[in-house]
């Protein structure tokens, strides 16, 4: 048998947590449910793996190519590669049942064959929320969704984040306007903006639709300031459309309705250049920084759409959600210290024990305290006492119970806190 | 487009449910993994895909026919067919890292492409925990995990359940007694009685290993009555075997130590026809089965083994598990009534409505309830009355907070029992 050993390994592109980052992850994630499911927001779960031509149905694009595809038996199938294919596939599949607006949350694994790269995950968490309305839906859900990831990143203390918020209806008015008629690449361009840097973006958009027109785009993305400012300036552009002017009042109501939902000004920049690449979204866009580290990209995007799942029903659903990489998310506050320091709200308090034959009476203490809800552990192996503590001290558990059979008789415990080191005698009674 | 939709379904053998059943299962799940965590099992989570060479190192039987698996690019993969390969794997990945005794639990999904069969499913959590150590693990953990159960199954208010404990040993030692050389397939049989029934057992024993063989078989797992009577019966035997005094004597400490974790007498019962298949378990074993509902099968299972990892380490790793078959267990309790009555511990409390022009001052009064750590909902759309008491109603909101025009003027807010009817006004400083 010796030598005939499996090497234990998982896959490149799948992560993996020692138990102690695994709290955390777990700890994250509790805090960001909570907020969704105090607000409201119902969850769901669906299938990771799902038919090819349900999950295919809409061309996936770069997606595409990356899924994990294969078949079992006569049956060609699909794991999903984003949480919103599915919800759209639910929603229309059991509309009858559901109540609207529909609130929903998902958390769940999703697959993606990517390029093999550090931070880049082949199997990785989202965290999903969507507003849907049957036929219509507010915009006031627009600003709702985003504080919801306010109150999630407070809720797990992450302070140094900024929403970059936009609403597409203005830059497609301005496209519109201009009789720009490769807009899409225009859009693409702009979306790099950031990636490729100023100079570079500039001579790029004058080669796609010359200098007259990339005059005027490079002043409307660049309009700068407060986000009351960036409204103000917009406005006094006067610009003749309906769909400029619709796009600007959603922007202003959004942000009207942000503080009202406790989202501050600080929170968030109106950003022209927020585009979401080449997504189904119509109005409201936005992405998130981590300030001092943007270098890593958005950690929560999403925006509002006017149907969800036109590729299953001719029911007409419009809706905003936001999704939350968790894995990458996790990636990248492990690189900026940020877990490091991460302190889980419950972990384990108390380990008890026994020296000698007591385990009977540690059994009492244990009931003891796990009625009154603490996090208890009994020692049950024949160790060591230097062993037992060590267990203690590895895992982080601040006070050890240590019963002895002198203990037993005089119905007391002896506490050791781990940190200081402190020792004393307490009655069961008062423990 | 119109005739170009895609029928939203899911594969059959896949579990969805909608949000109210959706709640109630996270709720299960919660409060299930609340007793695992405050007696200080760690979580892990590993791939759903991992290398077939490495899930597939130990020939996994029946059930290796039902593994999914694919290429992707150069690699064999599969999906996870139980969490207890993926658990050996990680634990000779990490030994370095982990503390022992380990104790870990980990939920997720598996996968297998079983036969497809009503209340059988083919991707299906599973909710494990597991105890191992270094080398030696104390007999005091069998009871331990099983008291885990226990209170799993009280938490979430669960009551007619029963265990059927075992050790493997006792068994053991007797086919070895008797020299039976076909011992494997008389083990099978064992596992059977109940699905055969006591007949046609006896003949099928009886052809296997003769009458007399037969007979000495029958009158041992056929011993019953109280759990303290079939031990004082085995023992009266004075069955010359070391195995055989080291398995009762196993089972004795079992029955001690259930007593002292909280675990009644009536909770389980001591049963030698317990064999759990010819899975690795080398000691304690056990099944639990919801009384007067035992046509259903077990809904937990686990025991003891000597060596988890073998497949990838030189380190001997003995444990003692469980596993909970989740998505199983739900259907079951659905079957039997369970899930139509169970109540979950939070959900949505207030439904606030504006009625006019009111969402601004409604978005304080909800500031106020979420500070509170209430779950709150403002209806944002500019629907009916009607429509919105409606929604109130389906998704079983019970207290409507009424906003009109007047409460904000007076510093009011009018809240409706939605299952009384009653209507009371409130101070806002009341609240």
């Amino acid at each position: 048998m010796k030598n005939n050993k499996i090497q234990p390994s998982i896959l490149p592109g799948f992560m993996e947590l020692l138990p102690k980052e695994q709290q955390i992850f777990k700890d994250i994630v509790r805090k960001i449910t909570k907020v969704y499911e105090e607000n409201g927001f119902l969850e769901i779960d669906t299938p990771v793996i799902e038919k090819s031509e349900v999950l295919l149905a809409k061309s996936a694009g770069e997606t595409e190519k990356q899924v994990y595809r294969f078949n079992k038996g006569s049956n060609d199938l699909s794991l999903r590669f984003d949480l919103t294919v599915p919800f759209a596939r639910y929603s229309a599949q059991y509309f009858n049942e559901l109540t609207f607006p529909f609130k929903r949350y998902q958390i769940g694994k999703v697959y993606r064959g990517e390029r093999n790269q550090r931070g880049r995950y082949r199997e990785f968490y989202q965290c999903d929320i969507d507003i849907i309305g049957n036929n219509k839906l507010s915009i006031n859900n627009d600003s709702f969704v985003i504080s919801m990831v306010s109150k999630g990143f407070k809720a797990i203390g992450l302070k140094k984040y900024k929403f970059q918020i936009s609403n597409r209806k203005i830059l497609s008015a301005i496209l519109n306007n201009l009789e720009i008629v490769n807009a899409t690449e225009v859009l693409i361009l702009i979306d790099k903006y950031d990636k490729i840097g100023e100079e570079e973006f500039k001579k790029s958009l004058n080669e796609l639709i010359g200098v007259e027109k990339a005059d005027v785009i490079n002043k409307i993305i660049n309009i700068s300031g407060s986000n009351e400012s960036i409204l103000d300036q917009l406005k006094k552009l006067n610009f003749n459309s309906e769909e400029f002017q619709k796009g600007l009042e959603e922007l202003e109501a959004v942000k009207k309705m942000l503080k009202l939902f406790g989202v501050e000004d600080n929170e968030y920049a109106i950003n022209l250049k927020i585009i979401r690449g080449l997504d189904y979204y119509t109005g409201t866009v936005f992405e998130t920084f981590l300030m001092e580290n943007e270098k890593y990209g958005s950690i929560c995007s999403g925006g509002r759409y006017d149907n969800l799942a036109q590729n299953y029903t001719d029911k007409v659903l419009p809706g905003v959600g936001i999704s939350i990489g968790l894995t990458r998310l996790f990636f990248v506050l492990k690189e900026i210290g940020f877990i490091n320091s991460y302190k889980i709200e419950k972990s384990m308090e108390y380990l008890i024990i026994p020296i000698g034959d007591t385990l009977e009476y540690c059994t009492e203490i244990y009931k003891k305290l796990i009625d009154k809800e603490k996090y208890v552990e009994i020692y049950l192996e024949g160790d060591k006492l230097k062993k037992k503590l060590n267990y203690a001290n590895k895992l982080g558990i601040q006070k050890v119970i240590l019963i002895g059979e002198d203990e037993v008789i005089s119905k007391q415990v002896k506490i050791k806190d781990m940190i200081s080191g402190e020792e004393k005698i307490v009655d069961i009674e008062r423990l």
